[in-house]
């Protein structure tokens, strides 16, 4: 039988409390499913490493965890302790780059037994991907500040897209959008304003498009398309977009279908050169952290993508349908952000059992 | 009695539709409060001049609107004929950026007679502004193209703030906040992961407060913010944000507040050394364009906060109750975006009826 060797970083904050239940419900569909899972846990990536030792990460941390299969990741973010440019330049971001992993993919579903904040949806009405470019554009650390505590000061930050780095996003987004019902591909753009970078996306978006004759596309100025996520989510199949405006849809997508604490994504490096990694949406949340009560739901679910990337399908479809089946009973397991009154590990343990 | 001089500029698509309601309920506005109204309408700023001229302005178009008292502006760009960012830096930004209307400001307010997308919200629930730096930041001409038509091609723009154009707006925001009953100033940012110019405005933001011990202040990064105008619209009172994430937003909370065909923006020049300009929120809408049926709300409640900014505040909040007895009433006069069966006229002339 196949082992899976599994890089596991639980972070900061809630991260450490739902971790333990993502472990817990791979562990289970292991066992369900006919597999091994030979998870390695990691203390970096946290405030407390950072404390410790003056840096997110370890030196050797590239050749250490390329060596895995995947990554299995929590959330990092304490900004008490470390500002979140530090933190997250210093760990989750160094990981995206340096792992190659372009693709940032993430569902936006509304599952039966959440309620929607929009009025009058349904399980089925709103089902999506956004797929979010995941190395480059906004994200970059080139730039700097000028005049420094005078009147003067000047501060600039380039946004860098390739030719390689946009066209590979775009031919995946195409693709997922080829295997889908609708084969329906929207481009989030905001080339009126964004006169130099965005222009150049839409470009890319026409020529890559000639190539898939089968999928629709059409694209929206980003303040209109966040508008349309609230106003008409049934209207998206796939969504393909830069990194910033990827990272912003991704987190609207979800809350248009009820919280992001279910919210799962993957860092994914589709051509398998380094391993992929897989995190809830939400982050670390300091607000709640320490209290048990941080639904576990984007963990688990993040499992679910992680197995489906390994090619473990059935397992991964386990999962999301034991997922599916606790939220849809519903009860005292789930947790008071889904209006139960459980906790992690009550309601970690009601998905464990389902699967 | 007061005479002002309005450069009236309707420019493309419903802009040239909504205008004449526009007009029509200023002209009422002037009757009724006892003011002159001075309308001085100029074809520029659309499709057809740029088809004309080859370019969106005329060469003198600075010293000729600057003598204005306020600028009242429809939409403009026309997608099909010159390519949105041409005609937006042709036009509206060269406005915005030569008459130094460094605040965007738009209101998001949930108005009697307006179905919500999110459940259960009621008018008074959600009533807040954003206010948008408009001059600067991620919307500049700086960058440029290397390596074009090969594979290592490689474009880059930058965002640029300064001093200057950060402490200006927060000032503004601040200021604003402190006129409010909670005194609550919100900051976007997104200093996680933009991490030179974000980091930068965030500091601002810091500094600024220690001069406004009155306003409370609290920040979230731009991609959980938007999920909270969806989850806790009423947790906002004032929203300050960078050019990009102010555009995102102030499309963002109108549309969490049933429409934004009703959103009305100011572009202002706070120390009136040029004119400042009035707009709706919805552009130039090629798709509902030439039917009589786009929604002239925004445009007419765009003359309130013209009429606002001209010191007229009883005639500004004469018509805003106009608009709101109107859209509470109901009934057939209204467009079909708001479930009725009118025409651009009909709600324009309604409205108009009661002031
Ligand atoms: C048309 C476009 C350039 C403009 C902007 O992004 O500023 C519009 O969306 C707005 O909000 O006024
Ligand atoms: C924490 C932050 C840097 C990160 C991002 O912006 O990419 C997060 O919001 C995400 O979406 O994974």
């Amino acid at each position: 039988t196949e082992n899976y060797r599994i890089a596991v970083i639980a972070g900061d904050g809630i991260g450490k409390e739902v971790m333990p239940e993502g472990l817990r419900a791979l562990r289970a569909a292991a066992t369900r499913y006919g597999f091994g899972i030979d998870a390695v846990e990691f203390d970096y990536a946290s405030a407390e490493y950072y404390t410790a030792h003056g840096q997110m990460l370890p030196d050797d941390w590239f050749e250490e965890l390329r060596t895995f299969d995947a990554i299995f990741f929590g959330a990092v973010g304490w900004p008490d302790v470390v500002p979140d440019h530090v933190s997250l330049w210093g760990s989750l971001l160094q990981f995206r780059r340096h792992f190659d992993q372009y693709v940032n993919l993430r569902p936006v579903r509304l599952l039966p037994g959440i309620t929607s904040p929009l009025a009058g949806r349904e399980p089925g009405d709103v089902d999506f991907w956004v797929v979010r470019e995941n190395t480059e554009g906004e994200y970059s650390s080139v730039g700097g500040r000028m005049f420094e505590g005078t009147e003067r000061e000047t501060v600039i930050q380039d946004t860098v897209m390739t030719r390689t780095g946009v066209d590979r996003i775009l031919r995946y987004a195409f693709e997922l959008a080829q295997t889908r019902e609708k084969k329906h591909l929207t481009s989030a753009t905001k080339s009126n304003g964004i006169s130099i970078t965005m222009p150049y996306w839409d470009e890319r978006v026409a020529a890559m498009s000639t190539k898939y004759d089968d999928v629709r596309v059409d694209k929206f100025h980003i303040d209109i398309l966040c508008a349309n996520f609230v106003l008409h989510p049934d209207w998206f199949d796939v969504v393909v977009a830069s990194n910033l405006f990827g990272d912003i849809l991704s987190d609207l997508g979800p809350a248009c279908t009820g919280t992001i604490g279910v919210a799962p994504s993957g860092n994914i490096n589709p051509d398998r050169t380094f391993p992929s990694l897989f995190e809830p949406v939400h982050g670390s949340a300091p607000d709640i952290a320490g209290k048990g009560i941080a639904n576990p739901v984007g963990q688990i679910w993040s499992a679910s993508m992680m197995l489906d990337h390994l090619g473990e399908t059935d397992a991964a479809a386990g999962i999301l349908a034991g997922i599916e089946s606790v939220l849809a009973t519903g009860g005292d397991a789930l947790t008071r952000d889904l209006g139960g009154t459980g906790t992690t590990a009550s309601l970690g343990e009601a998905i464990t059992a389902a699967i």
